[in-house]
């Protein structure tokens, strides 16, 4: 009696060849990486990036999406009910309508981009007197999640280390943009950087939407948790949001059958030029933070999506350069970046995970006082401007 | 002068390896796993399951699929124009409409379901009122028989083998189904049996239609092949089969040109609650026989394929938890299974191959006595509640 | 400080293994085999074909596509935006409306077919009265290019070289086609021929298109290039083509917004039954030159795509069985071919590459005897019967 072991997901292929490998002896940091195995990871490569104290399951076959991670012995993911790294090959975005990217959908850090994200739905390009001049039906948040990058580099030294991946999002007659993504962080630092580089290629003014989805659950988001951020305007995304505009950053515990409410922010901008949403546990000992360039992410969306643990227990703090709106209704409020032949657009972030309550403390001053320099509009109902149809 | 070896679609790459060879000094029996290589059949893993007398070759890659068999020297298998194992990444289940599943249907015996199965259509969930609540469309088949087991474990003893599959069906706001496949048999047996437990692990109600698509060429089929079951009721399902209603349950030799034939039966039950389908060639000296827990699967119908050979020369008798009509009328009619947040529905089918005209008698006297004991109602039309659109 | 070596674009992974290379003490020819990692082109392999002057790499995975080539230091190729082969599982042709097959467009030599080629659109099939008998959406330019060949072998001797791919296009209920794709050269020869045998290996008649894509760009293209062919008619595919008639075999350097233009022709026939196309650099010191058995590749199709260097700087010669419009206006016009159950069609090209002024212009002048022996008639406008939609 024995088992055939074809569950293979935890195998590694490749870490202990040196040349898959990249460690400095000076410190606990090191670059690792993996090949998946069995079921719909097959041939998901798996980069592991620890500092020493924070380590970040990084997916060079999704774009560079960030899987999970792990700080002091906390988790830092959501349960999807996608279990495990989904391959592109097994993603078809046109399923269910337009909204196939949700097959594969189960990462801490995704990108939605880069020449489009959000909703699915017919993009209308029209001429100047409002005729339409070719329209295109673009599925739900993009193609870059489901790219593979096609080169990796990774830099371990001393105080620091670094992971470079690019990717491509091309076709013949279809635009050629590029996105360069690094990942950095300090050795044992609690914080980590994402530095993105889209750059256009082609010879055409091209259109670029990025939209950061950061998502966690438990035991970063619990009931009573909330989410923390400045802004200038606030408005629920719809009349169902607008129904718990008192309660749009507090969050309940698992709700089976809950539906995801969803709220628009312009977020505000500190001396340098940052914004920043923070998620906080009911007890504030715990705190996952995103800082963000408003320069090119002007936007904070919040996704609350606090349903059943098995339907996926989890919000989404989401820097985007626009609204996950169709294409369409952003480029008619002028919302989409147009990168001129090879100009590039950098989208910078930064992240912190706090795991005791002093350090929640402090960010939390942080956003206060980010907040009360700078008014805020609250709508009542969605603002026309940004959810528009 | 010599040749580049890349047809190696037979070469066996871990078969040598004992992690992936399972056997048992004391009988023939064995399980071992290789994985195709070449075509559209790169990277298809194959388990061969032999029990010493039986062989069956099972596809983890398409959901645990059973490509084909061998009893006594004599092929279970049919041939189609798809002529090795399709890797899902190939199959674009929208292609042609929505019957790309084809692309890929070439097994022995294939699942069609999870959360649906049957003809291509728009599924509409309506309110009481009869308004329409979400509408999808649904392609062909579902989606089991192209997705991939994340995790195959084997047991060969003294006895008996067995092997179980794990295959997730979820999709984020798209439920959370898995499916646990075991496959059973004796050592040295005529028989195997396949015991499929279907979970919903979301937090939702889920909906569930599960259909075994068990598919015979020859010699199992000839001209003058017979299927005996035996059922409460049967109807043809659409005109062009009530043509011929008369021979309905007897094939014709290969015909270029004809066009299929199907008949819808709700199976009759023996004393353990079995219902049964048999094919027997026109000599009645082979037979392969599928008994079926009718309290899951109490629908039995016949797929009449005898087209040429080239064109796929095949015959399906495929139980089923209901009929493979698109689910909005399965739904109407109450035949689609409803499942409770974490409940389980087993699917319970053995198979027997004779290859002996004795055998053969005895298969056919237990059908007999099974139909004699249970009235028949046949409808020479289409039954409006089996076959509306 | 170490780079992870993830751009693994170009390593080999069996160029090493004598059972994957071929060659001959004799001359400097050999063929082997290597399979890419990383990016879109993971997984795909290529064939790289050399005679000891001319080199070829060949796409097994690509439905034995020609990726690129170079002959005394001169590159035989063009820049796509999309910059690496594409793996056939990261191409969904029903992606912008049915032009998906873009996704993965940047061969030297690709083919279109088997089933069909040409624009994306809706083929109906109607019966003698004109009534539609069923009606199926076929994306751009068919299967073919993204079904990879299960069996590839390949020979080298002292005098020449050879290499067979078989790639099959088949679906249940949809066909069974193979294609048999043999590359041959002679050691040190500036020239290699495609024999391309289609077969039928369904029970029912099949339809067949083919056309060959055979894309160049610089240094054999740049301003002030022209295509010689031998034409007996010519008309612009479009209005937009025919604004620029008298320039129709002329092209432009590169030109940011440039707009594709495409021109029809009927093949002239030599005394062995050939047609011929030949792009010429500026200069006249360079030509690609493509010969056509005109008996099953009557059509002659010029595909003028001078745009931005960053954008594909590009023109294809492409000998066809018919126009690449949708298959109901190649039907309707008799361009279809029909292929009995068993039967099969040949499709012969040769390709030569000059690389001084007196071999282009010794090939000019085949070009021209044939055109002065052969008068042409020019249409001004699109001709009805080769661009009716």
């Amino acid at each position: 009696m024995a088992a055939i072991p074809h569950e293979l997901l935890n195998v590694d292929l490749g870490i202990h060849d040196t040349k898959h490998h990249l460690s400095d002896t000076r410190n606990e940091a090191s670059i690792s990486m993996k090949r998946l195995m069995g079921g719909l990871s097959e041939g998901v490569d798996v980069v592991t990036f620890t500092n020493g104290r924070l380590t970040l399951q990084v997916l060079p076959t999704r774009g560079m999406g960030i899987w999970k991670g792990e700080i002091d012995g906390i988790p830092l993911q959501w349960h999807s009910p996608v279990e495990r790294p989904v391959h592109p090959a097994f993603v078809d975005p046109m399923r269910r309508g337009g909204i196939g990217w949700l097959d594969g959908f189960n990462e801490l850090i995704c990108r939605c981009g880069l020449g489009w994200h959000g909703a699915p739905g017919t993009d209308r390009i029209l001429d100047e007197s409002g005729n339409v001049v070719s329209e295109q039906f673009l599925p739900l948040h993009g193609r870059i999640a489901n790219l593979p990058a096609h080169r990796v580099v990774g830099t371990v030294d001393a105080d620091f280390l670094q992971l470079t991946g690019y990717v491509d999002e091309a076709s013949m007659f279809g635009g050629r943009l590029q996105l360069e993504s690094t990942l950095k962080s300090a050795a044992n630092s609690t914080e980590f950087e994402i530095v993105d580089v889209v750059t256009n290629r082609g010879s055409q003014t091209a259109e670029v939407e990025m939209l950061y989805h950061c998502n966690i659950g438990e035991p970063f988001l619990d009931a009573g948790s909330m989410c923390h951020t400045a802004s200038t305007e606030l408005a629920p995304r719809d009349a169902h949001a607008a129904q718990d505009m008192s309660m749009w950053n507090v969050y309940h515990g698992p709700t089976a059958g809950y539906s995801e409410q969803v709220y628009f922010t312009k977020a505000a901008s500190d001396g340098q030029g940052l914004g920043v949403g923070v998620l906080t546990n009911a007890e504030s000992s715990l705190a996952f933070c995103v800082r963000f360039d408003t320069s090119t992410l002007p936007w904070f969306v919040l996704w609350k999506n606090t349903q059943a643990r098995n339907d996926g227990y989890v919000t989404g703090l989401e820097p985007g350069s626009s609204f996950p709106n169709v294409r369409e209704v952003e480029r008619r409020s002028g919302r989409v970046i147009s990168l001129a032949p090879g100009a590039s657009v950098t989208f910078r972030l930064s992240f912190e995970v706090a795991t005791d309550k002093s350090r929640v403390h402090q960010i939390l001053e942080e956003v206060t006082a980010l907040q009360v320099a700078t008014p805020r509009t609250t709508h009542a109902t969605p603002k026309p401007e940004w959810s528009a149809h």
